[in-house]
């Protein structure tokens, strides 16, 4: 397989110590592996050396063989319409495909070990190009990997590379289209699209709640083999403690990620290869965990979902494993969810939808480019506050104070008084110092945090919003085999209030995102700056209160 | 001639355009020129390359083969004591020696020239070793150059080195102590030295007055072929503008370290290369000349002096021929300033002022790092204001910007509230880096200035200092003769009192220097903290109303 390269954007000082690679802006780089986590990936650089480089800093020039999913196989004719039944086929193939999984104490729990991975190594490959929706997690979680530019075709272009092997097409989205496999939806599962005067919204039916996660625990079995962390999560419906792993998120993750295909769901906090049972590490995965359950249970659609509700309530042993299985086998899963989906009796109009939903593309392109660029930034300017912006003032801090040294050796009366302020205005900037240094865990690193999550979330909607290019492009091949007489209006209809259907549901989470986005991004730029006026605040008001010393002296 | 060796103390980045060296922590530069000014020095580094690197970045490692003063003549026996009839010989050729300097309006005025020095280049060679009283400008103002602590032996250690070449035999300090050349003091030219609660200090006798240094003007003569800058200098007891030009300064400089020899006459500014009259220089050297100008007439001693008031007073050019030349003809001019001082009628505990001067000794010379660390610190934090600290609000305004531009895509109503405040805190952010970037002027480099002159006057302490060493190792010389009966009592105790006269002097001189420096170190740092303060509110203000826009967002 050939190595992913990768064009260093700026320059990066490592720390040795950490068993960080240092490069400069310009260089390439091998990339040996992009799972350790946090942000880090191990590079080789040209002249050999190897190390761990921030991911943000690095620039992908060239993308690895793909290994996932397998190239089509050679000369699939661009065929006007096939059925689904060897889709069919594949789905049936899951329960079997998931078997392994089942067991809710089996060997798979090696949270944070990659050579047992938790989605499973091996079993990733096998199920890529088995079905699967299309969607499988590790396709999804690995999309990172490519830059949204070459993954995200534009609005609007769809061309006749549309096939029945394009994402939408696995999954299930042809077959929802042309109205095949059509299950009865009770009334309670169904999911309503209203329109508000900010467009059409997912009707939120349930009260909201929230679920806190708090107190991991490092538990062990087989007499102490093996050992792992368990979080705790108190829903505050029931208000009942559940123990979950982080096996149990990525089951729940994938989950999700099967049923919602028109909703973007953000990846799990990477994994860790080292000290994952840190308490540092363990608190950090374990606030993650909390951005990511949050995300989960404010969402309209998810949070009324009986896969979530059975991972946040499920106390009993016996009781999961049935629950799990029926989550597994649900029948709304992929393109079927859009069978739930009840939207406005209105058709659409396919330009004004394009147009919209060329807007948005670029507008999640962008905002992943912004985003990535402020995570830079923050990362840089947090590096300066703990190292030369606390020097600065530490510099200034010593040299007053070796000043005021001095200054002692003069005994007369009236020379006191101005060591002693001296003395003081050192300690003084020796404590704004410091105040740099405690600065990031306030400041940068929540934001840091907070745009993360955003990074996650906007690295998965390319993958999304091609089921709804999809179902645009299928709409309008019916539309041209209609009028080349090979398919009926009666059929045509159906089809293009279908593709409506999918158009809605992918406007409503649009507009979704967009209502949480504008909340979030008030939400960090209040915190962000009110934690920085006070540390200005604090700082002026030290150097003030040394200002005061000179007052008498 | 050896090239001066120095050790780097600190990595230096240097500015390539402005033709500046850069060099690493711990690297040996040769310095090739000295008198560049603004604090840089030229250098070659060992592989070859040239340029200019700042003087406070560097340690000198060995000093040049001196110059002056030559070395004494080999087999000087230490004989007790000679009269010093060759001194007043050397004094003889003094005015001889000054001729060449007479004349108001010479061709020696190239202010700038560095190959036509304005103190002569060669003729400083000539008066080396020549009377000149030892003291003459150009030795101390480059005693820069030498280490203080190869510079300054301490008090109480004074050997037998002490021979009628050092410093102190040179400025007629010997003829003096034995009461040789006594001359008539009149009343009006006594300076009287008194007890105070804050020790032995000058009397001030004269109500005090200030000069402002203003309106440089460029002059020219010889039809255009010379031109100069002119300085306007209005003492407030007459308030009559006086038009000087720099080599007036340098005179004036020069006679004032002839006469006071026991007082630190801080240097003028530097030299410069290049740019002389470009108007940032001319505003520079105009400010750093206010500077030296109200040290002298804020001196008690010096604020009173005949040439001091000719120089502020003089506007007739016959009369300032008649002034300059009596000036140079000063009876009391190096040690024979002391026939001036009426101290206390109380003798000195000889250990007691040892003591006293041992203390100030070490108070000189760990003030002088400590101004030499203050001025290299607050010169890097410069830097980082401009470069460094500017930058990385600068990048945060524009990643917020861009993300600002990103967000008006969205053009739903409850979306353009957060947009507009992204947008202004992106550029309060901008604007805040430029306030970082026009904060050195304000806040660093008024205290750099400032820091510069007490370097400058810490730089001539030690060789001022070596007048009272000489004068106490002179009196114990005395005190041993007279135990092994070869002086007698009466002339001992003349020594003794002239040497106390001296010592007073001395003290007195020190005491002066402390007064004023908790004066000026009390003024730098409140103006200091009061910039901070002002710079911090500013920034805390700009992010408060950022913060502000976020209400209704």
């Amino acid at each position: 397989m050939a190595e992913l390269q990768v064009n260093c954007l700026y320059d990066f000082e490592g720390d040795d110590y950490n068993g960080e690679l240092s490069f400069a802006a310009g260089e390439t780089l091998s990339i040996l592996r992009q799972d350790i986590g946090d942000g880090w990936w191990e590079a080789r650089s040209q002249d050999g050396r190897q190390g761990l480089v921030p991911e943000t800093y690095v620039e992908i020039i060239s993308a690895p063989e793909p290994q996932y999913p397998p190239p089509p196989p050679p000369m699939v004719a661009d065929t006007a319409f096939t059925t689904n039944g060897s889709m069919q086929q594949h789905q049936q193939q899951m329960p079997q495909q998931q078997q392994s999984f089942d067991d809710w104490d089996d060997d798979w729990d090696d949270d944070d070990d990659v050579s047992s991975n938790s989605t499973g190594g091996a079993s990733q490959q096998d199920l890529a190009g088995q079905g699967n929706f299309g969607l499988a997690a590790p396709m999804r979680r690995e999309g990172k990997q490519i830059s949204p530019g070459s993954e995200m075709s534009k609005y609007g272009t769809v061309k006749s590379s549309f096939n029945r092997f394009s994402h939408f097409a696995k999954s299930g989205g042809e077959a929802f289209l042309m109205g095949q496999g059509e299950e009865r939806v009770s009334d309670s599962d169904k999911i309503r699209i209203i329109e508000t005067n900010e467009g059409h919204v997912w009707l939120s039916q349930d009260a909201a709640y929230t679920c806190t996660v708090t107190s991991p625990k490092k538990e062990s079995k087989m007499k102490g083999l093996k050992s792992y962390i368990a979080y705790q999560l108190t829903p505050s419906f029931s208000n009942l403690q559940v123990s979950r792993r982080y096996k149990h998120f990525d089951w729940l993750h994938e989950r999700l990620e099967c049923k919602f295909v028109c909703i973007p769901i953000p990846p799990l906090p990477d994994k860790a290869v080292t000290g994952r049972y840190e308490s540092e590490f363990v608190q950090e995965r374990m606030r993650q965990l909390q951005y990511w359950v949050n995300r989960m249970v404010r969402h309209p659609v998810i949070c009324r979902s009986d896969v979530l509700h059975h991972f946040l309530t499920c106390t009993d042993e016996k009781k999961w494993k049935v629950g799990k299985r029926k989550a597994e086998k649900d029948e709304f899963q992929g393109a079927k969810f859009f069978q739930l989906i009840e939207p406005p009796n209105q058709a659409l109009e396919t330009r004004d939808i394009e147009g919209k939903m060329e807007n948005f593309c670029k507008f999640v392109l962008n905002m992943t480019e912004n985003v990535k660029t402020l995570i830079t930034v923050h990362h840089d300017y947090a590096k300066k506050q703990l190292g030369p912006f606390k020097r600065e003032y530490t510099k200034i801090g010593t040299s007053l104070k070796q000043l005021a040294q001095t200054f002692i050796l003069d005994a007369s009366a009236h020379s006191g008084g101005l060591t002693a302020a001296i003395d003081y205005t050192g300690d003084a900037y020796n404590e704004i110092g410091e105040m740099f240094e405690k600065q990031p865990p306030r400041e940068a690193y929540p934001l840091i945090e907070a745009l993360y999550e955003y990074k996650g979330i906007l690295q998965t909607y390319p993958e999304v919003l091609k089921v709804h290019e999809g179902a645009i492009g299928k709409a309008k091949e019916c539309i041209k085999l209609q009028e080349e007489g090979k398919m009926n209006e009666t059929e045509v209809t159906s089809v293009l209030t279908r593709a409506d259907t999918i158009s809605y549901a992918t406007v409503a989470e649009m507009n979704n995102f967009q209502k949480d986005r504008v909340i979030d991004f008030k939400a960090m730029m209040q915190n962000y700056l009110r934690e920085q006026i006070d540390f200005y605040k604090n700082l002026t008001a030290k150097l003030e209160t040394a200002l005061h010393h000179y007052d008498n002296a």
